[in-house]
């Protein structure tokens, strides 16, 4: 595997899964592979569990980690040819990149979307630089529009927890105080269409994710007719993708706190799983007793992180 | 052993004392012990003496290791239920902590008291709930009434240079311009106690400290009768502890400088030995001449902080 | 090898040379040299090549890494006796010194020139109170005056890429937006000075470098007539030296884009190969044209970082 954006990169999901319950029984079983490799987790924007489970994966199989945090205000990198570099942008992205490919072997990327440029961060500009340039294998810890490292975490999670062979899961919207990228319901949208599940997508009007997302999900406006029979609740704001109206991306078009899932919210499904990727304003997208309930998923979801990466590790290291 | 506190936590000083000094002897001996384990260090307050020597121990005893820097600003952890998160407090405390536990084996945790709360700080608040939702063992770092590691690094240090079976140690207060916490004060207080040692503790009027940490100590307000025939002289400012005057917490209200322990201090001792626990305001504290001088002890007992730290890592692994 | 300033430090150079092709060809031969041992990284200033190559250089040779912040600005040291420390300086040098020695076998340091005040930057007084007051052996990882690692790295790039048995080597100065050091220069010019190479140094008048690292170098103020059959071109930006005139010392005093190395300029020479120790501004210190062509060297270049660090971690290690 040479770098990991889309479900399509980890092969077939039912190997995929195979792998990740082989090594959660045995999480330094493949520790011989990272001898003597080195992992670079790049960091363009802040991290706690990325961070924390990327680093503890690598870990795991034997490897070494360097972990470069980089402002992105402080390191401004020239993408331009021509450009005469004499203002704030002190190194040329074609001299950054393959200088930090020559000192390891993996390298992980950081990037948020800026929110501002819907075509350049969907282009996946900064992701796709370190596939072109850094000469290693490139792998996604949330860049511009996806997350497929959460989105595998959350597969593992809801194949850990199913009772029925084909569950009914729900991606639903949640208000939020702040304007957040698309890139966690993206990915998980896309990961729940490769899946053997029922997806219903539920959000208000004008904020639909791209259609490359959605792939064959069933979106439905009315949340509660979403939830009904719900067997995961997957709760996540996100920002309007301006497809509707372009001038709206980015932007918070919505505040309706009605959508906070609540326990009459969940009162609708089947006795539905609550999950969510973390961090989580309380009450803004669940509430305390959603939460806080057995039906709750969060901690076993964020703790699969470290297990959805390690099977990406080893891959991308068996590949080597 | 689950958490590293208190003095009681280590159990019988002369077996924590005969492991310091097994340990001192051959550093790696115990390294098969932290194989395949993860130690997470958590700092909400900077560090150097700290930080240093617990990634060193750690190290020694085979772990790995992974820092967290949390400016206290920037991670604002929500810690009431109900409240709706749409400020600037982006995590409850409920998900955050048990996440960090998920991918690590041990935890230790600096986190300074913030000297405007006595209740708040004396009751432990951020120490504790690492120890009820962490999942994990947890030592003190320097928490906010507290500094373990150091203490024991100073019983270390005590133990190997006293010349007599019971020796004279005085604790004193200096001046300073900054308020200081009284964490180390107070854990020195608690362990000297536990030491097979006579105590005396000096400081200006209105500076006692909180009675649980004095103990049997002798009180001393004049610090040349305190310094009289002493051993060990452990100076260290704290800022005013507030039991006199509940409103006096965390203030300077004493800046006098002839509690400065200078050549003539020291000559009031019986050749004693010099002991701070760094870093120190060199004129403030203690002059240039003592700590310059061949009596002078810092950094033995900085070193020995790799000692203390290895031996309270060692014990949690032994007790996973 | 006790420390790592200047080039007699490494010892005869072709032996350094076998030892880099050694290490190129298996990096990972020493590994056992460097079991239970650590180096502490402590950076005054930020580093992206520095602090990366270094960190794997370690790495490969089995050691453990702490690495270190210091921003120059929040940790500032005292370094005078008898001053009352109740300024904005909290602790003496010459008990963090010593502290820091305590923790670790080898110590990198970085820490720039401030190019306000000549002599105490050419004293290298930070770097030389590391080497009093540590205990350990150290070595610059660019310090006020030199930046041993990277002369040596273009050491062995220029050894790899020479077509003659002396090749005619250039070092160019080139115009820049901010005033930068004379470490590189300053290293590149005493390298070349002590290796098989006939080397020409071209820069504006008054731009002069310190006659210690000149040496027997032909110094030519004509750059086309520098640039005549050289086999490599070495462009690198520094500030005015203040050798001709004290009060311009770490000034920019000339931006004569002229010297801007492009195509016209490499035709001068004898098809020779660009060289850089990055980062770079391009179309400042050479265009995009120059850089990116085949007779480019910086990518190799930035590579061989890894190799120079092995080389002198590995010598201290044999050393210890």
């Amino acid at each position: 595997m040479r770098s990991f954006i889309n479900v399509e990169d980890i092969g077939p999901l039912e190997k995929a899964m195979a792998e990740a319950m082989e090594i959660k029984n045995d999480r330094f079983k493949y520790q011989h592979l990272g001898k003597n490799k080195t992992l670079m987790m790049i960091f363009f924007n802040n991290s706690l569990r990325t961070r924390l489970s990327t680093q503890k994966a690598a870990m795991n199989l034997g490897m070494n980690v360097i972990v470069l945090d980089v402002n992105a205000g402080a390191w401004k990198l020239e993408t331009e040819r021509g450009v005469i570099m004499d203002g704030d942008k002190s190194e040329h992205l074609l001299e950054a990149i393959p200088v930090m490919g020559c000192y390891c072997d993996l390298i992980g990327v950081r990037s948020f979307a800026g929110l501002t440029d819907r075509e350049y961060d969907y282009a996946e500009t900064v992701l796709n630089q370190f596939i072109k340039y850094s000469g290693r294998p490139v792998f996604a810890m949330e860049t511009a529009t996806v997350h497929p490292l959460q989105a595998f975490a959350d597969l593992i999670t809801i194949e850990e927890h199913k009772t029925v062979k084909r569950p009914k899961v729900v991606l639903t919207w949640a208000p939020h105080c702040r304007a957040l990228p698309q890139a966690v319901p993206n990915s998980f949208a896309q990961w729940m269409n490769a899946a053997d599940v029922d997806l219903v997508i539920t959000h208000p009007k004008g904020y639909e994710l791209d259609p490359k997302f959605v792939g064959n999900a069933c979106v439905e406006y009315d949340q509660k007719k979403a939830f009904e029979g719900a067997d995961f609740i997957y709760a996540k704001n996100w920002s309007n993708p301006g497809l509707t109206n372009p001038a709206d991306y980015g932007k918070i078009t919505c505040d309706d706190r009605s959508w906070t899932v609540d326990t009459e919210h969940m009162s609708w499904t089947n006795n539905g799983k609550f999950m969510h990727c973390l961090p989580v304003r309380r009450n803004l997208i669940v509430t305390d007793d959603v939460i806080e309930s057995a039906n709750s998923l969060v901690i076993p979801e964020a703790a699969n992180r470290e297990i959805s990466c390690s099977v990406v590790i080893k891959r991308m290291l068996e590949a080597l």
